[in-house]
């Protein structure tokens, strides 16, 4: 079996997403080849940047030298300034996740990494936009989980970018019950965990106290939950946000479902910023982000810390492989 | 000046409470002079139960050989049965708290530590209690802040025991710069810290993205801060929840406040649950509580861990020695 092909995309020109990659490219890999998927032009000034080697390739090529990137390009409108992101590129920042996500799902590579977006500099430039995990699952037509996940815990997200008010209204029944089942197929599919066990979060504080704190665990997630675990999935809760996360606790599962962004995040931040990365389950192939921004004041200075994107291709490689051989 | 003089009310008898008051007695301190305010019967079951001395005295004695502890008695109901609350012990259990506060109140003693209660237990010996933080703020007519710290953090909350779908209503002007001002308070005059810095969260997802996802940074928490900053506080903020709590900047801030329950306390009992305490901030005393339930399952045995109480008494001690130079 060869190594999965795994296709890159570095993102926000102007931001470390560059600048990243190239330092990607220092160390050949044996378990995926990369193919980058952006504008050549930015990452030869990543790597002049940083004084590192590079050496673009055709995107059927295969690397062999530290500095060598395959590159399936993706020319940007105007040249790139490091730090300032400019809205005329935003049409082929977009261009090139739709063109790498479309070769995965057409089976022309078995993953995605993809690096930060600048979220305002996409809407300046005209396009309407909430966000990577959004436009995946639109061009792919299925519904999808965000997953964070570091080397402590894997936080899913039953809620993603909502003001807090339209948290409790966004979560039914029938919405639960599909992102769990996302959830578990994922850990099975994709992590290879042969009985996944989820902790399912209450959305209230104490899990609601019996309903004294709030009704939504006895009128929707614990009814989810017997249904889900009568067909075979291994849920616990609804628990409490704030003991769920001990130590101890989290040695036991597989994943955390949280049922809104604030409520999850925190101690996945806390506890392995560095390494965590992005998930987009649901999707027909592996998607693994960075789990950091732009970081447009010190793109191009060498300084960034590219952790979080090896582990996102450590991750998304390890992913596909299991998808290969399932 | 001689040691601080702090009430130990043991809490739930049936719970851990009392036998983690019968080993904080094994070891007579220096830093304080702790007298007990609860059932004299309950510590001597419960230190019969563990194989360890306690020769209760009369409260206004000294403690000097292991197992001493000054009682102010006020005698239970029922005999306990570790194990198993009940509900006839409601009224001593309330009677004990509210005895020591106001011995705390009337300037008898420096400090209040509290155990844990049982609420259940005491709704249905009929009395209308909803925390012991409430009935302390009602005892003494003055507002109060909640705060859980431990080694690492310190984290206030904007809104305590609410549910999810009532927290964004609750934070208004009015009340944010209150809870502010008592945090600030607080950290200056009961932990000596001479300008305390804040780090005050966002109520929505990313602090909600400049309006993006939802309006109350911009419309209560961003002027409030400014109005408190003009004032001379140190406040930072509103801050997005996920990224406040990574280590390097929780090492920058004395005290986080976080708008609500799952927002502030998932973090803190993952960094450090065993020696986490429960503040109560605003009061005319320092009242420190336990960071944990009464324990039913395993109350009697002797296997309770009493890290969270000895660090209630630390902290205690350390706030009344504060407030006692101020």
């Amino acid at each position: 079996m060869s190594p999965p092909r795994l296709a890159l995309v570095p993102g926000e020109p102007a931001g470390i997403g560059p600048e990243l990659c190239v330092r990607l490219a220092q160390q050949p890999r044996g378990d995926c080849s990369l193919v980058a998927f952006g504008d050549g032009d930015t990452l030869v000034a990543a790597a002049r940047a940083l004084s590192l080697p590079l050496q673009l390739l055709p995107a059927d090529a295969v690397a062999t030298r530290p500095g060598d990137l395959p590159l399936h390009a993706i020319p940007n409108a105007v040249a790139v300034e490091f730090g300032r992101a400019d809205p005329r590129n935003a049409r082929a920042v977009i261009a090139a996740l739709e063109t790498a996500a479309r070769a995965c799902l057409d089976g022309a590579f078995d993953g995605l990494v993809t690096g930060p977006v600048h979220k305002a500099a996409i809407n300046d430039g005209g396009i309407a936009y909430t966000g990577t995990t959004e436009l995946l699952a639109r061009q792919a037509g299925c519904d999808v989980v965000m997953m964070l996940a570091n080397a402590i815990v894997r936080v899913a997200l039953a809620t993603t970018h909502l003001p807090l008010r339209d948290v409790p209204d966004a979560i039914n029944a029938d919405s639960l019950a599909r992102t769990l089942r996302i959830v578990d197929a994922a850990l099975r599919t994709r992590f290879g965990i042969v009985a996944p066990r989820i902790a399912v979060l209450g959305l209230n504080p104490h899990a609601g106290e019996d309903g004294h704190m709030g009704r939504e665990e006895l009128d929707v997630i614990a009814p989810v939950i017997a249904a889900l675990r009568a067909q075979g999935l291994h849920l616990e809760g609804p628990l409490p946000a704030d003991t769920a996360f001990l130590p101890a606790k989290l040695r036991d599962v597989d994943a955390v479902l949280a049922m809104y962004h604030d409520q999850g995040l925190p101690v996945l931040k806390y506890s392995g910023f560095e390494s965590a990365v992005n998930l987009t389950l649901g999707l027909p192939y592996p998607r693994v982000a960075v789990d950091h921004g732009t970081a447009l004041s010190i793109a191009g200075r060498g300084i960034a810390d590219p952790s979080s994107l090896f582990a996102a291709v450590d991750t998304c490689a390890r992913m596909a492989r299991k998808a290969v051989a399932a």
